[in-house]
Formats: C-alpha cells, sequence, structure tokens
C-alpha cells in the first residue's frame, strides 16, 4: 500500500492530459506534484509511454531526487522540478512539454509577446524565455542548472512566479506550473494555444505589437485576484 | 420546473458545439440565445468546462442582466451578448470564442478581406475589426462597452448586422450572430475557416485582392434573399 | 424502389468521405458520378449537412440538368458537374470542395507547382487555375459557366482530363474528378495534401522549383499506364 | 502456415501506425522489417490502404528483392528498403512515408537545421537530404538508386546509420530505420514532429542558429549510448 496515492493518482491523470491535449508526441513531456506536508514529490517514469503508463509506476522522491516510492527510474527532468518547488513556495504542480508551437518560440529565442487578451487572461507580461545556458552549467549537472536559469531569469525580471506560470528555456521548449499538477498541464495547454496565435499574428502583420496595459490588466483581474468575477468563484 | 426549457436546451447545445468544432480550448468560448417574447436571454454560466456542462447550469437573465433563473454566476461577457440583443432586433442568437485564426486577425488589428466564394457566400464584404478600446471604456463598463465598439463599428461602416454576422473586436477576438443559438455559433465555425483561407492566401500572395464584386454578389445572392436557390428552401 | 440504386450508393458513400477526410466544414462540397447507359448522374441534394444524408436523398438528373429522381433540390453546382460530364467522356464521377489550402491556391490565383514526387505520382503538371470569370458569364449562367472555364482552360493548355484530373476555380476553390465517385473525392483528398505540401515548401524556399522531367515521368508512368508497377494491378 | 509469422506481424503492426500517427494520406507510405538469420525481409504491399491491410498480406522477399512468400506484389519501393538492408548492417527496420513537414524541406532541397534539445535527443547532426537524382539513375533501377543516393550521402558525410536513422530523398521524402519496425516508424514520427518545429521556428526567426554542440551532445548522449540515463534502461 502507497502511502500516497491521492499524489500519485493527480500525478498521473494530469500527465495523461498530454496526449489528451497533444501537447507531446511519444514520451516527450512529464507532470510532477508535491505534497509539502508530506515533503516529497511525485513524477511521471522516464521513458514510459503513456498509453502503458499506470498510477502505480508514478515515482515518489524526496525534494533532494531520493526516490521514496516507486521501483521505476524517475523522469530525467526530475531534478528540475524539484529545483521548482524548493524555490517557488507557492507551487504545487510542474509540467514539461515539447509542444510544437511553445518549442519553436524557444528555439527562436525569442519570448512571446502579449498580443491580445488570451494572452492576458493568465498573465500580463511576455512569456518570457531563459538565456541559453553556458557550457559549464551544461556539463556540470544539466537538469539542476535548468531550473536555475528559470529561477534567474524570474530574479532578473521581478517576476513572480505565482502571476507568470510559465516560461521558455532557450533551445528547448515549455515549462508550467501551477497550484496542482492539473494547473501545470493547463497552462501548458494556454501555452500552446497562445504561442501557435502569436505566431500566426505576427505572420500576418510582423509590426503588432503588444496589448495595451489597460486591457491587458482588465483581463488579467478580472479572472484573477480580490475582484476576478470570472468563473464561480472557487 | 424551467419557464425555458426550450431555450436552456438549445442554448446547451449550441454551446457543446465550440469544443466539437475546436472553436476554443479550455473554456474561452460562450453562446447565449434569446427568448424576445419573454424578454430574457440564456447564457452559459462563466468558467465552467464543456465536459462538466449541463442544461441546468444554463443561466437565464433579462436583458438588462438581471438574473431570471439559474444559481451560478454567467459568463464575464453576458453584458456584450445582452447590448447585441437590445441593439440588434433580428438575432436570436449570440457566440463568443477564441477560435485561432480569428483571434490572430483581431490580434493583428486587421479585418480579414473577402477573397473567394468561402467567404462571399456568407458575407459581401470583409470581415470588420473594431477599434482598439480606449481606456476610458476599457475602466467604465468593460463587457458593454466591448459591445458599443461593435456597435459603433457598424454604425461608422453602415453594416446590417443581418448581412453581416460576424465581428472582430481588437485584440480580443470574433463574436458571431445570428437567427437562434445554433446559427451563431455556425457562423463562429465559418468565419475560423475564412479566417485560416485568407491568412494562408496572403502567405502565397501578399498582392491578392477582394473577390469582384459580381462574383461576390453572385454567391451571396444564391444563398441569401428572395431569389436564393441554394438549399432546400426551408 | 429506386432504377439507380447503385449509383446512389456510391454517391453517397463518396460524399460522407468529405467529412471523414476534413475536405469541407459544414456543407461545402459535393460529389457525384454518373452511369453513361442509363444516361442520368446522381449528385448530393443542395445544403444538407453529411450528417443527416441518407442514401435516399441523393438526387438523380439527365445530364442536361432534368431531375428523374429525387424529391430534393439537387447541389447547386449540378451543371457544373452535368458540363463535366458531358465534355470529358471518360469520368465517373466529379468532387467539390472547400479544402482549406486548395482553396488558398485558388484565392491567390496560383497554379500549384509540381514541386515532388507525391505530386507527380498524380499528375506530371502544375495543378491549373482558371481565369476570373467575366461579368457577363457570371451574370449568364454561373454555374454551367464555372464549367466552360474549366473546359476552356482545358482546351487552351492542351490538358488531357483522364491524365490531369482536377483543377482549380480562380477564387473558388477545387473540382477534381475519376473513374467513378470514389476516384473523384480521392483526388481531392490527394490536392488538398500536395497544396499543403507546396505551400510549406515555398515558404521553406521561395526559390523552389519544379520536379525534373525525368523524375516526374518516373513516378507518374510507374503509377500510370501499361507499364505501371505501383499497386495490385486491378 | 508461414515460417515468418512473427516478422510479419511486427511489419504489420508497424504500417498501421502510419496511419493512426498521420504520417501519410492514403497508401503513401510502407514499412518493412528484416530477418538476418533467415536473410529475408517483409515489406507491406503495394497500393494497399491500410484500413484493409492484413497480416497474411505482408510479402515476404530475400535481399535480392526475390519473393519468398505472399502472393501480392511487394510496395514499389522494396529494392530501396533492400538495399538499405544489405548496406546497413546494424539496422533491423525501414519506414518510407509522404508525411507533410518531412516532404516540405526534401521539396525545398534543405537539410533540416539542429535547432533544439527534441531534434538533438535524436540524433547530433542536420536531418541530411540527398541530392537530386540524375537522369541516368532515374532511368537506371529507379529504386535501387535511391538507396544509392542516400548510401552515397552517408558515405560522404561520413554519417553513421545508427546515430542518423533518418534522411530526407531530395523531391521526395523521407526514410527512417531503426532497430525493428516499431522504432523505424517511430523515427518518422520523430521526424516529421522535428520538421515541423524547425519549420514554425525559421518563420518566426529567419536567422535561428543550430543548437550548440555542448547542448546537443547533453541531450543526446543522455538517451544514447553508454551514460544514458533517459527510460529504464532496458
Amino acid at each position: 500500500m502507497s502511502n500516497y496515492t491521492y499524489l500519485k493518482e493527480a500525478v498521473y491523470e494530469a500527465n495523461m492530459e498530454i496526449p489528451r491535449e497533444q501537447l507531446a508526441i511519444a514520451t516527450f513531456g512529464n507532470v510532477s506534484g508535491v505534497d509539502r506536508a508530506a515533503g516529497v514529490m511525485a513524477i511521471k517514469p522516464s521513458g514510459v509511454p503513456y498509453h502503458r503508463l499506470r498510477v502505480e509506476d508514478i515515482v515518489v522522491l524526496d525534494l533532494n531526487n531520493v526516490v521514496v516510492e516507486g521501483t521505476m527510474r524517475p523522469s530525467s527532468d526530475t531534478k528540475t522540478h524539484a529545483l521548482l518547488y524548493r524555490s517557488f513556495a507557492g507551487i504545487g504542480g510542474v509540467c514539461h512539454t515539447h509542444s510544437t508551437y511553445a518549442v519553436a518560440w524557444a528555439q527562436a529565442l525569442l519570448p512571446i509577446p502579449n498580443l491580445g487578451t488570451t494572452h492576458a487572461d493568465h498573465l500580463t507580461v511576455a512569456v518570457p524565455v531563459t538565456d541559453v545556458m553556458s557550457d559549464e552549467m551544461i556539463l556540470r549537472d544539466y537538469e539542476t542548472e535548468t531550473g536555475h536559469q528559470i529561477l534567474d531569469l524570474f530574479s532578473r525580471g521581478s517576476l513572480n512566479p505565482e502571476e507568470v506560470e510559465m516560461v521558455l528555456v532557450a533551445c528547448h521548449g515549455p515549462f508550467t506550473w501551477g497550484k496542482d499538477p492539473a494547473k501545470a498541464v493547463y497552462n501548458s495547454v494556454v501555452l500552446e494555444e497562445i504561442a501557435k496565435m502569436a505566431y500566426l499574428t505576427l505572420q500576418l502583420n510582423p509590426a503588432a505589437t503588444a496589448i495595451k496595459q489597460s486591457l491587458c490588466d482588465k483581463h488579467y483581474f478580472r479572472k484573477h485576484g480580490k475582484d476576478a468575477y470570472y468563473g464561480q468563484g472557487c
């Protein structure tokens, strides 16, 4: 019997959204969740196709990457997830995919500009993109350093990870997070959609500019914060 | 028991077309319908995923946004729908989505030119795009003002809302309408398709120009008006 | 009882391929078939959604557009189909759709260049595009004149309709044909795919040029003619 | 009874992945597998639609293209597959498709640059593209010469077919291979995805450059070779 059944089920369900939402082919994505009281995270095992994944395959680790439960090898990106949990105290789930349009922006080394209300409903700034990692960092502890690239970017840009729940890692692809695993993968769905919308917008009009601040704030704050009136308030 | 079962069922069915036709991810769309004799409109509740939506969740309001029936909060875009019903006497349904190509045109701040017969089968002019809203309007009563942006555009352009059943709201996305909720969502499907066709056409040939008037009229009037011969005449 | 059950069933089945192959949204496509011995053609009724279409709805007409069997109004494009049957003696089915990429080329007023073997497997020349129709022709007998535009194009270009089974009508979209209704709709599927491939190729490399003649001929003649060795020879 | 049931089943299953993964329309793809101990290969019969394909239709041949078992004509591309098996001793399956984005690159006569980690997870170099075949080769023995174009390209570029399991044949489309038929078709799925990602990246940023060598190697070697730590190590 597992002590982490609830967490493993939540992580399993969130991972299964990846193929359903066509966020990645093959095994190119992974979702994790954290139980802060228990001091553990749960994550997809490495290289297992989604259609073969079972709840009992989900690997449980402490936040220093030591396996607590499970017989399979955890996702090769586990250290990135772990660092995000250690650094962003308010998040409960992390999702990494290779969704097509988000990867294109990451490979183009360009942030995704905030061009409209679909984007502004979720964040008020461009989706940031990290620098390309230095050779030293790549050779040292690659997956942990991937997390540091994200942390440095958020620190330098004074970005709040509870307001900006998505990032592009240069030459690689998106990481998203949220209050739980389901919200993390939801943010990956949103990111892929706004990545596609921004791509098409700039193909139509290369001079398209960011949404004006007042309209951006209106949309963001009708969905977030104490005066939000979108949704059912729960 | 509801006095508005028929209306709520029609609105429910039309909303369920949004995910079936891939017009929006998540909850990014809403359809309403009006019963002019009863003086009420019905609309999707705010933020409810389509796969959880039930007929009984549909909210009924009068045309001044006062809830008449239903326990859920109505769509955050309800005031826009209501203003359209108050102003466009001939329409019976309104649909708002964030469909990808239509949003791209709205974010590019460009009307969709009428480049061929697929477009001309439905309207004889470009799909119009509103101005970007002023800061004053955004701060005042945003959703009602979104409706006013549409009304002003139609007024200035002398557009007949029974002939032009679709519009792009700048930096935001499409609104469409029609004689009933099903026709409103049908128009959103058509709009997304002509938005994609026009995008591809201009990528192939940036000098592509609008369809000639005689061909445009031929297609429009074989489907609309007293001499129409498309369809089964009912 | 119908005397044309076989023909109506074949036409029904071919029409149902249109939504399955995503060749058109809504009702934007129609397939017909001809029984030359009986002197009749059968075609989809106008404006009927595919999911409501039944075999008994298929309309049978003689080749001068007089209804022989059926209570519904035939496709508004019937006269175009009929003229093609009267003029192209070797064809047994015709398909018209508004498939997205083929329409884009038609709206761009550009023939689809033969850029590779997928195209050359089916025809050795560019997919031709008609001129834009004159105002006189549009006002006279639009659907018959659409057929004349196709015939004139094939005549001027010395194109053999049994070798070139597809055409783009300017500002409108594709017509394809073949030995029977199933082959006609198959050619629409192929056309949409080569239209997309050519679009992407030219976006990647605007200087891309047509496939060399020897490679084109090799591919065409391994599938067609007396020395063909593709398929099972039946 | 067949002596090659296992091989035919594996080849059948891999071929059925082509429509499932939308790698080709109609019949535009074929997968084969080899049993090196038995000295035979098995391949899809020519021109048979996937939904009609049965295990017993798979054709078994020796590596000189002589049919050993089966009543149907093998794929017209059989000689290309056979030459690859004779020349690349380490491969067990070959897949050829006309997947849309890979074909676009092949028609553009451009290698697919290695722009990010999705690509680098699978190979460290650009996906190579052959020269256009000479008229002499086309007329001589086209399908065998297609194989020679691939071999020459790998020889000139000092490419190892166990490290670079994919190639674009100019003006034609992709061939991929792997340790077995399933891996060969998996590589076609990956190729189509990286072809699309690279297309989008260059549309966004025409100046995008290849991934840096250290990052490329990190991703490749965490999945391949003796120090790999991706997957479950089996």
